[in-house]
């Protein structure tokens, strides 16, 4: 077992005024909020009306010598890189160096059922009426409410209020399955590649789309961490940001990577990954030109992941989601460690990852219980007949 | 081969001043407007200002002797069930009476390359900023515009003006492929079924929606047929509303049954099927008791009609719509027939109406030359390195 203990742990000093018995729907003991950052992260003031009932866990980037400031009254422990090696050690390697896919130590030692992660250059986006979206409340709503990735609904997330399936919805389908992740989006400037932001500098993202949906089975989509919330318990297994920035040839593809590990493992479970509101506001663009530096091997590499990942099939016996990774790392290996040794060390810092995420996470009794078979009344294809979920826990 | 010859033809009588150079966006010559209907057309005075420059084909339901009253300056054909019977001969038996899924005889007739179909309970809604929605020609953008079925890209349709590929979207999926099917909303009375509308019989819809989205190749999804657009060159022969209303045990599920075929033939020929905007505000509900009468049937067979249309598989000798569509009428008979006998007939309706379509619209020798092989540049499947593309029409 790793020992725990971060350079800072706060309680809450001097709060403003907190709501004073926040609605259930809050769920403040059940989230922790995941930032990585390299600098003082000043953001949090936007953020204070709707963060401050919160844990925060800020995951420090880059010298490690640097302090990194957090305005008074948040409740928050802070991780460095020292940190991370001390509570690692060796297999401190599998976090990656100098890029935000450190957010996923983050992941690793909170304890909670739900994480909502933010990068420090995202700010509280206004509605149309001109009204401060709480982005963690939407997500926690769409968290809560059930997936329907087996049949598309026209009228989008038919469990939001003023919205239901409509006709020609199969009935034995409305129960939906539990939902794993919860994507928002992005006013001002939107999550754009390089090439996109090169070609069309002033573009920015104006059109508030009041939407929430469950991306259908089958379908990959691409997962920006800018702005993501996810069911710990169900999927934080598999909410790996791969190995990015100092000393690998690859970056700002951490995210695409959990994305994509994230959506077939949640496919095969039966869990459902929710893409659309909140919106937060992005406020500034990453430099392009050293952006395309960083992007050009996946750039390249993509082509080749998508169709791998369009075809990977997990065996019924992965019914966890640490199960579905191992199993996934080992294809891994064999199908993409011919595109670039790089994803031979990926396949094993996958493997690294969930020996840390069980020694930090050990499987509790009660949890190992959870663990059930649903049988759907329909069934959808043979493989579908029995869906095992787990709680991701066991 | 049929003879032509609807009951009225006319041409424009005094028109209201149209636009004076309609811009081309409009494909005013490239457009029919196909309505069910049992009443006089009072609706399309709201529609004017939009529905002037096209041509209508009015496909009247129910007693024949009864004279629909079009208002003036409208150009349109109309024909009632003694036009059918004339034209079709025996196999009019294919056309369905007293159910909206009469309009499909108005799908064999055009000689357009494009069909919009709406209802006549279907007005002009408004976007937010309270500006009238021009509902045609948004259909026409989602249709002369690509589709992306084989990545969702999660800031919704990237061709719309001021949006694009989010980073992750690979770029050899960024041409796109042709769209076959614009699925517009309704605001006001969404389309529910008898159980939904009984449960909430106050319920509006009131959320505008400011999307349009592919649905993804795999999933299926409830079309509606109240406002609706399709290219008829590529998928026209698979737009089917099936044996419905009159003497038939099953009522309401024309739209679904054409939205199942039409999505997993789209599917197989690498064809993109649009839903989202644009909405029509939808007046009234229908009676919610009279339609569980008539939906009772399907309620039931939907659950197995479901699983087998996400089974479906079509041979590659398929390279044309009408080729997808009789091998989906063979194992339509296969495989449903066992649910209930109704499925055969259905089957043989399916041949029949083929039979129509190729009738009354013979191959041209220029359309056969158009049937083309595009290789991706992706293998996303195997069965998709080399994706079949054809016209429909050859």
């Amino acid at each position: 077992m790793f020992s725990l203990s971060p350079i800072e742990t706060t309680t809450m000093f001097e709060p403003t005024p907190p709501p004073s018995s926040p609605p259930p729907s809050t769920l403040k003991d059940e989230v922790d909020i995941v930032i990585p950052t390299i600098r003082n992260v000043d953001f949090l003031e936007k953020w204070r009306a709707f963060f401050e009932p919160y844990h925060l866990i800020i995951v420090q980037d880059g010298d490690p010598s640097k302090v990194i400031k957090v305005p008074q009254g948040f409740n928050y422990e802070l991780y460095n890189r020292n940190d991370i090696n001390r509570i690692l050690g060796s297999k401190a390697s599998c976090i990656s160096i100098k890029d935000s896919a450190c957010r996923c130590f983050g992941f690793l030692v909170s304890k909670k059922k739900y994480i909502f992660t933010i990068e420090d250059d995202c700010f509280v986006a206004k509605d149309p009426s001109g009204k401060d979206i709480n982005a963690l409340e939407q997500h926690i709503k769409n968290l809560v409410t059930p997936s329907t990735p087996y049949f598309f609904n026209t009228l989008y997330d038919p469990y939001r209020e003023g919205a239901d399936f409509v006709r020609g919805y199969p009935f034995s389908l409305r129960e939906g399955v539990p939902t794993a992740v919860s994507h928002g989006l992005w006013l001002n400037i939107a999550d754009y590649d390089a090439p996109t932001h090169l070609v069309k500098p002033l573009d920015r993202n104006k059109r508030y789309v009041d939407a929430v949906m469950t991306t259908p089975k089958g379908a990959l989509f691409p997962m920006s961490g800018m702005n993501l919330a996810f069911n710990r318990e169900l999927i934080g297994p598999a909410m790996y940001f791969g190995l990015m920035g100092d000393s690998q040839p690859a970056g700002r593809y951490a995210s695409m990577w959990a994305g994509w590990c994230v959506k077939v493992i949640s496919d095969h479970l039966g869990l459902g990954v929710k893409t659309g509101v909140p919106y937060i506001w992005h406020s500034k663009a990453s430099n392009a030109f050293l952006n395309l530096k960083r992007e050009l091997k996946g750039i390249f590499w993509q082509e080749e992941l998508i169709p791998f990942f369009q075809s990977v099939s997990l065996s019924k016996e992965c019914d966890t989601a640490q199960k579905c990774y191992i199993e996934l790392s080992k294809q891994v290996r064999d199908k993409l460690g011919k595109v670039d040794d790089y994803f031979n060390k990926l396949s094993d810092a996958m493997v690294t990852w969930i020996q840390c995420w069980d020694e930090l996470n050990p499987p509790s009794p009660q949890s190992q219980s959870q663990s059930r078979v649903l049988s759907l009344s329909l069934p959808l294809h043979d493989d579908d007949a029995a869906i095992i979920l787990s709680n991701g826990s066991a």
